[in-house]
């Protein structure tokens, strides 16, 4: 097929959609550290894990060997219905910068949770079905994950319990009608439903709650309820795995056209799609059989990679969590409320901050008035109307075509477009009428999350 | 490829896309009756016409004897952004339905716009821009025809003038939002801006506006600014011509795997959906090659089709639009405000009306919470939120394939799902808390609306 003409969209066939995930653990020489107990300072075992997750979610979590992993087919037939998602070709941008760069995206946003997220969700539900589990919870905050894992749990009959940000709960009730629509009970967290949202309502009567409240309440009802489990959409192990579904189309979609990228541009808040998109490109440099730039791009109101330290950290704010190494801001962090979309997660999956750590990838920093510049001008030329987090990636693509344009560069590049915002449009109405904020954090502002790091042999950093 | 086995998603490849535009009119022994000048009760000739519409646009306007329209090489590379839009198999509706019918349907919802509308507004705008024009003016109620029109404009650099119903402009900031994401103005209707809105605004100093309102607005800064020209989402025949991309597609696909509709079902407001899809099949049922079932789905509360009159009447509530022959409420109807989403015109496509009339079509009307349940059931098993409008054809799909069930009959049944219902949460919620009206207007309140039809000699019902 080289050398013919490339098509605005490339569609994979049914029969040529992955039947694997690619788990690029099993080609690192420097595997990500594994998850402490917190109380011990050990490596978590699959039976201390048991009781939040599920059994063979446990295993993928922990299996940093086996490079391939069979999708089952209820989950291939799942992703039948909104995937294969499509390579785009960005011929109208290009036109538009007059660039000599060749700018391709995987968009991951034609599916009614809006997002990429839904690949993980799906793989989640079904393991919990499979384990004859009642139902899962989990937490969500700008809402997709949610969106994604309710109507995972719709379609395999799964009771689905979420704990929903107080915050977007009431800002984002549309969000909150979608998962209602698929049958989830949402619930505002803090909470009266849980001792530990009650703790947290008699201590700050009128907090709006925050992710690492939501994730303890989550996490309690797990397990204290007979048949649940607890699910979360991004920085674990197993999350990137799924997601890995990304980059294997992509992949098998370039390689189709004789097609290589030069860079791979994803945005990074937790990592899920990031690593997703990047990983089987990463496993051929890993193996020396070919090279890419890679490039994170995370805003500058919370910059893990560009600004955090490479130590053991909680996933959570309520400290309930095991500890994962990472690059983190602190888990006390807590970004700006001025920051739009996802994103605020104040740390990084395991993986990626192995591979950043070890060089294998760059990570770079843009701030919020200039994302959502480029957000309306992709919107314009290209259709899409992009998440806020999604934009990420489209201003360092942009600005990478615009280098090429300088150099003459005729550069490809491949950005991950990992969702839609037409939940979003309270921040882009921000933006129009300029009162969007830049807020980027003083090293002042940063040092209170890193106090919070546990301090402990081998954890300097 | 028949007797393949039929994939989820059927996608054409850009090589396979129409490259023409199906004028059913052309197959039309009994022509769609000419818009008449009310002035003068004479068919409207281009002159008469030029002040209000693009020149190009009013030629397909007046045509109904050319079959084929070439599409120019502009509209079909901007078609290639978002189409061809898939031909989706609804396995899991029929194994959870447990019917023998198979269930297509061409959805058309995945856009930013959010729905079918993009199809003509890129036509109309790329004539307008052909014609030299600084921009267009039109209104919109719901939202979707004005974010698909912002969205053809922003792409051709056209200046774009939207008046919003009041009330879903204050009611629906997010579709106002979009739309100004896309560049375009948007100003809530009436206005004092325009001379018939100050009018409006003196008479009826509360009003939250209506769709009457809005289109006088629009045609009245049309004609009254250099360089402009008032666009039109639905009803009119040259919206038909473009929508037919939606049945040409559909039937390629569908003939690619050897597969015959029984039954074809739409929702019908103006008609621009369901003429669009049904077009090529009914070409063939004019010429006698094939039969085929059509089904025009209507609220129970805006019942054109089934409780209306064929007469002459006007398309808008402010009476300066020309008369068109057509299945009428008549133009001072107002459906009940609990009615959700579009489908509120008091009218109907003069082209689907005639075939109405000539009894090559059917038509049924349907009640908003039987509505809602059908949208809930096919998002929680097909994946896709629906748009209210579009779940109208789902209810009837449903009902068709539970026939099947009874009587065994392995039906084939295509539906068109013509947009998604991310802004529509509002109406969900109802639906949710049980607060949903099935209001339908008694014989009394619809005599109001064919009180007001225009009496002249050929004009008798």
């Amino acid at each position: 097929m080289k050398n013919q003409e490339i098509p605005y969209k490339i569609y994979l066939d049914e029969q040529e959609m992955p039947k694997e995930w690619y788990n690029v653990r099993a080609d690192m020489k420097q595997k990500p550290a594994p998850l402490l107990n917190p109380a011990t300072l050990k490596p978590m075992t699959a039976e201390e894990l048991r009781p939040v997750f599920c059994d063979e979610l446990i295993q993928q979590e922990l299996d940093d060997t086996t490079a391939y992993i069979p999708i089952p087919e209820d989950i291939r037939n799942f992703y039948k219905m909104y995937r294969p998602s499509p390579l785009v070709r960005a011929y109208c941008l290009e036109q538009k910068l007059q660039t000599p760069a060749k700018i391709y995206y995987k968009f991951e946003g034609n599916n009614t949770s809006g997002s990429h997220k839904l690949n993980s969700a799906i793989a989640q539900a079904y393991y919990a079905k499979h384990q004859g589990l009642k139902g899962v919870t989990t937490e969500t905050g700008a809402g997709q994950w949610g969106t994604a894992l309710s109507m995972a749990c719709a379609y395999l009959e799964l009771d689905c319990k979420v704990y929903m940000v107080k915050v977007s709960y009431e800002q984002k009730p549309f969000r909150r009608e979608v998962m209602r629509t698929y049958g989830a009970s949402v619930t505002p967290s803090p909470s009266n439903t849980t001792k530990v949202g009650q703790k947290i309502l008699e201590q700050h009567p009128g907090t709006t709650g925050s992710l690492g409240c939501a994730i303890s309440e989550a996490v309690e009802v797990a397990t204290s309820n007979e048949g649940y489990r607890y699910v979360l959409g991004s920085v674990l192990n197993q999350v990137l795995l799924h997601q890995s579904i990304i980059g294997l189309e992509s992949k098998i979609a370039m390689d189709k056209y004789g097609i290589k990228p030069d860079i791979i541009i994803g945005c990074a808040g937790g990592g899920s799609n990031l690593g997703g998109l990047i990983s089987p490109f990463m496993g051929e440099k890993l193996r020396g059989e070919a090279d890419y730039r890679f490039i994170a791009v995370e805003p500058a109101s919370c910059p893990s990679f560009t600004r955090g330290k490479f130590a053991y950290d909680f996933c959570d704010t309520g400290m309930i969590c095991p500890l994962a190494k990472m690059y983190t801001l602190g888990s006390g962090f807590i970004p700006s409320a001025n920051h739009a979309g996802g994103l605020r997660f104040h740390g990084m999956s395991s993986i990626l901050s192995q591979l950043y750590h070890d060089g294998f990838m760059e990570a770079t920093a843009v701030e919020q008035t200039s994302v959502f510049e480029a957000a309306e001008q992709f919107a314009r030329i290209e259709g899409i109307l992009p998440a806020p987090e999604s934009s990420h990636a489209i201003r360092v693509a942009i600005d990478e075509a615009m280098k090429c344009k300088e150099t003459g560069e005729e550069k490809t590049i491949l950005f991950g477009l990992t969702g839609t915002g037409y939940f979003d449009m309270v921040a882009y109405e921000k933006f129009h009428n300029g009162e969007m904020s830049d807020y980027i954090p003083t090293d002042e502002d940063l040092q209170v999350g890193f106090d919070g790091i546990p301090k402990f042999s081998g954890n300097e950093f």
